[in-house]
């Protein structure tokens, strides 16, 4: 009974790396897609996040079964309830990912990206690839320093974020109205995209460590304090 | 035992139905401070979102709790892993009203709504309200119509957000990109306020009609499909 508990527990893990991996397959070509206005690969990442939905659903009713089945207590109990909530965040992200194609899509033959604003927006988009594969690590080999990493470089996506806003609202800004609606959607999922990897790392690291409680998205709210 | 057992699930529902109230306070203070440009309310709203977040929090611990003293099975297990899912949305419900109470304290004391969206910011609001109040009553009563007027209600402010973008990205539209952003991100808050609405609703649903796994985030997804 304890061998299935922890094939169990060991099926939970591998399938959170795994859909932290479409992810990052999401993000990388939701990102290129919106930089290089690819349609086709715009199409892909939001026909792909159907699949995401379905692992996550799946991944959340292995949890159930194992709250059901195997009445986890402690640290295990914990782990169980902690993937449910990572699977949630995961599938946010998913959601983030596809929002980002949807505005290359939308704007499909135009350019997607505003004018004066595509290095700031390649930038950020990299960053959340690079997030994106970190979070995959950090679930994958449970090294804490990869938590500190997504840290750095969500505080890089803040930045970036920032920068949206002041070029857009700046005495210089010759943009439309669309190209200021797209800047500020587009720029507000990279940023929500980065936020919710930081929640799942803290997640991972409050679990490892111990100090569950702390674990609010008070943390979250923080972050996203400056968005507007 | 049963009888302590009870009183702890009757103890999350009070919960929930307590936080959807502040919930409800929230949005309704959030929409006014919005519209009158009253930074002060404005204020309230963010110092609040901290008690409420608080409060999110202890029913998560409760809710552990039980899972771990109790191991409750079948339909109890799925109340409190719903529960905790509920729990996460109504918080995200209350950011979304301390985002729209933060707009209304940046741009103080200039006026919050950009010109010739005041009637259409004011509408979503109300309708933000009235799904927040629907929200707790539902979660008091169980009384499963009520996910149908919320709905509805949503439906309404999904009409009201593309009627800001269709203002916003009309040739007559003479907005700063100051305005243009707060429109967006705004219309953007109150939208997404409704939609956890409606996600917490089906979570309630799904609960009372037993067809929990059809209770997937892709039924958001495809609401939120045409936000961008």
């Amino acid at each position: 009974m304890r061998q299935v508990f922890h094939q169990s527990l060991e099926d939970v893990q591998s399938r959170l790396v795994e859909i932290a991996d479409l992810i990052a397959v999401a993000i990388d070509k939701a990102t290129r897609a919106f930089a290089t206005s690819d349609v086709a690969l715009a199409e892909e990442v939001i026909a792909d996040d159907a699949h995401i939905d379905e692992r996550a659903l799946e991944l959340d009713e292995i949890a159930i079964e194992i709250l059901a089945r195997q009445q986890p207590v402690a640290r295990d109990l914990r782990i169980v309830v902690t993937a449910l909530r990572v699977s949630a965040s995961l599938e946010r992200m998913g959601d983030m990912a596809e929002h980002i194609a949807q505005l290359a899509r939308y704007r499909f033959p135009e350019r997607a990206i505003p004018k004066g604003l595509k290095s700031t927006f390649v930038s950020m988009g990299e960053r959340d690839v690079e997030i994106a594969r970190t979070l995959s690590e950090l679930l994958r080999t449970q090294d804490l320093r990869l938590a500190d990493q997504i840290r750095n470089a969500d505080d890089a996506v803040d930045e970036l974020h920032a920068r949206v806003f002041e070029k857009v609202l700046s005495e210089n800004w010759r943009g439309e109205a669309t190209a200021t609606v797209d800047a500020t959607l587009a720029s507000r999922y990279h940023e929500r995209f980065a936020d919710h990897a930081v929640s799942v790392a803290k997640k991972v690291v409050y679990l490892a460590t111990g100090d569950w409680a702390a674990d609010t998205d008070a943390i979250d709210i923080a972050i996203t304090k400056d968005q507007a």
